[in-house]
C-alpha cells in the first residue's frame, strides 16, 4: 500500500491535463461536487484526489488553469500534501459561502459538473448533491449554466498519460504471470472452484486485488456445464475434452488489467482438440482480429464492434451477448466509449471518437456444445497506426 | 472472504424488513436504480444486493411484499441465488420494456427513489440515472409520482437487524484487541508511523480491512506536534510527557468498528498523568457520559449533540469542530442520523429521531498544550432504555 508518492504524482498530471482539456473543449470550469464519499463515491474523485473527502467538497479547475479545492477543515493537509491545486480552502460549518465567493470571482460562462445518461464514470454527482447545488446557485446566474462534464471525463479518463500506461502494462504483465503459474494445475478432476481459489491465494500473495468484483473474479467456466458471463464458480470438474476459460484481472497500484485465457484437455490419444473446437477458436480468433484491424484513432465504438460481430456471424457463429470492447484503467469497465452494437443499453457511448491514449480490453467468446465455452480477451493501447497488443495474446489455442 | 452464505441472509433480512418499513411509512413502491456499480455504487446495493450489478438495474420493493429484481442477463444467477427477491427479471438489450411493464402493473401512489439532500447513504442515485428514469417515465403517469426514499433509507439502514448487531459487536471486539497488543509497543522513541503500521499489519494479518480509508486509518497524533484529524502519520516520535492518540476502526465481514484510544507516557518519577491533562480527560469523559445519557429513543441528534458539547464548554474546554456521533454498520459514517449541532453542513441530518436498534460511534477530544491530544470515542447500541456500551468503554486515560 506504500504508493503514495506515486499517486499524487498521478493525480498532478490528470490536474495539468484537464486544464488542457477545458481550453480545447472552451468549457470555462468544471466542477466536481461530491461529499461523504466513502458511502457513494464520484469516479472522478480518483482521478482528482485519489483518496476520500468527508463533507461537501467541491473541486474547481478553470481553463485558466487555476485549480482550487474546497474542503471540510479536515482533509485540508492532505489535499494540500497533494500540490496539485493551486488554491486548497477549508471551511467548518458550511461550504456555501466560499464556494459562492469563488464561483463570482470566476464568473464561469458554463459550469460543467459530472453527470451523463452514457457513462457512468461521468455521472458520479448525485441527484442529491445536483438539487444542493441548484439551491446554492438559484440566486445567481450561474444554475442555469451548467452543463455535462461528459465529454471532459470521457478523454481526461480515457487518455492515458505514461504513467498510467505503465502501471496498466505492469498490471497485465503480472497477470500473464498468475495464468502461466496456473496451468500445471489443469487436469482432470480439478473444480473450478480450485481453479478460482489459486488464483485469489496469487492476489493475497502478491498484495494485489481482483479487478472487479472479488467473488467473480475469476469467472471460470469448466466443459459444457458451467454458466456463462458473470457467475461464480459452482464446482464443476473438469474432465478431458473440456474446455476451461478463465476471465480475470488484477488491480495493482490502482490500475488493472482485463484478460481471458482458454485451454483444452485433451483426451487420451488426442493431439489437437477436436476440429469444432479448433474451428470455433479460428472463428473467434479472426473475429477478435477483425476488430482489431478496425480499432484506431477517430473510429466510433459501434464501427469496431461491427466488424468483429460480423466476422464471428459470418463464419456461422452466434453473435456475443455483450459489447466486443470497453475501456480499462483504474477500473475494468472504465467507463467512456464502449466498443458495442447500438442497443439501446448502452446508449451513446457506442458512438464516441476513439481517441490515441485509450487502453481497452477487447473480448468476444463462442460456446462449443459438448466441449465449453472459448473466451477471446486482449488488452491494447490506441496508438496513431492503431491498436498495438498490450497483452502477450493467445495465438494459438492452449492445449494441455 | 468465505462470507457469501452470510452476506446472502442478511440480504434476505433486510429485503423483509425493508418490505414492514413500506407499510409503516404508507408508501407503495421503492426503487432503487443504478448501473456499473463499480464505479458508483447506491450505498443501498450494499443492503438489498450485496454484490455488483453490470447494467441499469431496477430492485423494487413493493409493500405487498413483491421484492423484483430486473438485471442484465449476466447478474441472473447471482441474484436469483441469493433468494431475497421473488421475481428476478434479465434482459439483453434494454431494461426499459420489462421495467415499464412491472411498473403498469404494480401502478404505484408513490414510487420512492435514492436521493437526499441530508443522507449521503440515502444519495446513491445519480443525476444522470435520475434523467434516464424521468425519460422512461415521462409518458407515463408515474413521472410526478417520485418521492425521495431518505426516510425508508434511514430505518432500513439505522436499524440493526440481529445479525448485524453481532456482526458489529465481534468488530469492536476485533478492535480493542488491536489496542491492546498495541500498547507494549509505546515507547520513547517510536513514530506515529510505526504505530499505524503496527495495526496495518494486525489488519493484514487478520484478513480484516481498515473501517474508513487505509491510509489514515488510523489516525495517530502523538505530542503536541501532530495535525488534529484525518490528517496522516507524519513521522512524529513519542516521548515522556507525551499523550498518544488513536482513532482506528476495522471492517470484519462487512461490518466495523471506530474507536479512540488515548495513552499517557509518563516522565520518569510521575506516578500520574499531570493535573491539566487529567483535567482535560475528567472533562471530555464527563461531556461523552453526558451525551451518551441524552442518547434514546426519539430524541434528535442535535440535543444529544448539545448535552456533550455544553458539558464540555462549561468545563471552560472549546467545543470539538465535528458531530459527537454518527451510525456505524457497513461504513464509518453510515449515514442518516448525525448527532450533531444544527450547523448548515449537516442539514436535515441532526433532527431526525433515534431508533432502538441504532448503533453509534460516539465521540469528542480536547488538546492539552504541551501534551497531546486526547481522544474519547466509544460505540454503542439504543436500546428501549438508552444508549449501552458495546465497547469496554476507556473509563480511565491508560498510563504507561
Amino acid at each position: 500500500m506504500n504508493h503514495t508518492f506515486e499517486a499524487a504524482s498521478i493525480v498532478r498530471e490528470k490536474a495539468e491535463q484537464a486544464v488542457q482539456i477545458l481550453q480545447e473543449q472552451g468549457t470555462d470550469l468544471w466542477l466536481t461536487f461530491v461529499r461523504e464519499t466513502p458511502q457513494v463515491k464520484d469516479p472522478v474523485v480518483d482521478l482528482l484526489v485519489g483518496f476520500h473527502l468527508t463533507w461537501a467538497s467541491a473541486l474547481l479547475i478553470h481553463r485558466n488553469g487555476e485549480r482550487i479545492a474546497i474542503v471540510g477543515r479536515y482533509d485540508v493537509p492532505n489535499v494540500e500534501r497533494l500540490g496539485a491545486y493551486t488554491h486548497v480552502e477549508g471551511y467548518d460549518q458550511s461550504i456555501q459561502e466560499v464556494f459562492l465567493e469563488t464561483i463570482k470571482r470566476l464568473k464561469p460562462r458554463q459550469i460543467a459538473v459530472n453527470y451523463s445518461e452514457n457513462d457512468p464514470s461521468a455521472d458520479g454527482l448525485t441527484y442529491g448533491m445536483f438539487r444542493y447545488l441548484s439551491r446554492m446557485l438559484a440566486p445567481t446566474p450561474y444554475c442555469s449554466r451548467l452543463v455535462s462534464a461528459e465529454p471532459i471525463i470521457c478523454s481526461l479518463r480515457g487518455c492515458k498519460t505514461p504513467t498510467e500506461l505503465a502501471l496498466i502494462r505492469a498490471a497485465v504483465a503480472r497477470t500473464e504471470e498468475a495464468f502461466e503459474l496456473l496451468t500445471p494445475l489443469l487436469r482432470p478432476g480439478v473444480t473450478d472452484l480450485e481453479i478460482a481459489d489459486f488464483l485469489h491465494k496469487y492476489l493475497e500473495e502478491q498484495g494485489y486485488e481482483s479487478a472487479w468484483e472479488w467473488e467473480y473474479c475469476p469467472v471460470v467456466t469448466v466443459g459444457p456445464d458451467s454458466d456463462i458471463g458473470h457467475a461464480m464458480p459452482a464446482g464443476h470438474r473438469v474432465s478431458a475434452g473440456n474446455l476451461i476459460q478463465v476471465d480475470f484481472g488484477i488491480s495493482r497500484y490502482g490500475f488493472v488489467s482485463d484478460l481471458q485465457r482458454t485451454w483444452y484437455l485433451r483426451k487420451r490419444g488426442e493431439k489437437d482438440a477436436p476440429e469444432k473446437v479448433r474451428r470455433a477458436w479460428e472463428a473467434a480468433t479472426a473475429a477478435l482480429e477483425a476488430g482489431r484491424a478496425a480499432l484506431k484513432p477517430g473510429v466510433t465504438g459501434a464501427e469496431v464492434d461491427a466488424a468483429a460481430r460480423s466476422t464471428l456471424v459470418a463464419a456461422g457463429y452466434p453473435e456475443y451477448l455483450h459489447a466486443f470492447g470497453h475501456h480499462i484503467g483504474r477500473n475494468a469497465h472504465d467507463g467512456a466509449t464502449i466498443l458495442g452494437p447500438t442497443w439501446e443499453r448502452y446508449g451513446n457511448s457506442v458512438k464516441l471518437p476513439i481517441e490515441e491514449g485509450n487502453v481497452f480490453a477487447i473480448e468476444l467468446g463462442v460456446a462449443v456444445p459438448g466441449h465449453g465455452y472459448i473466451g477471446r480477451e486482449e488488452n491494447v493501447v490506441i496508438t496513431a497506426q492503431g491498436a498495438e497488443y498490450i497483452s502477450q495474446p493467445e495465438d494459438e489455442l492452449w492445449l494441455i
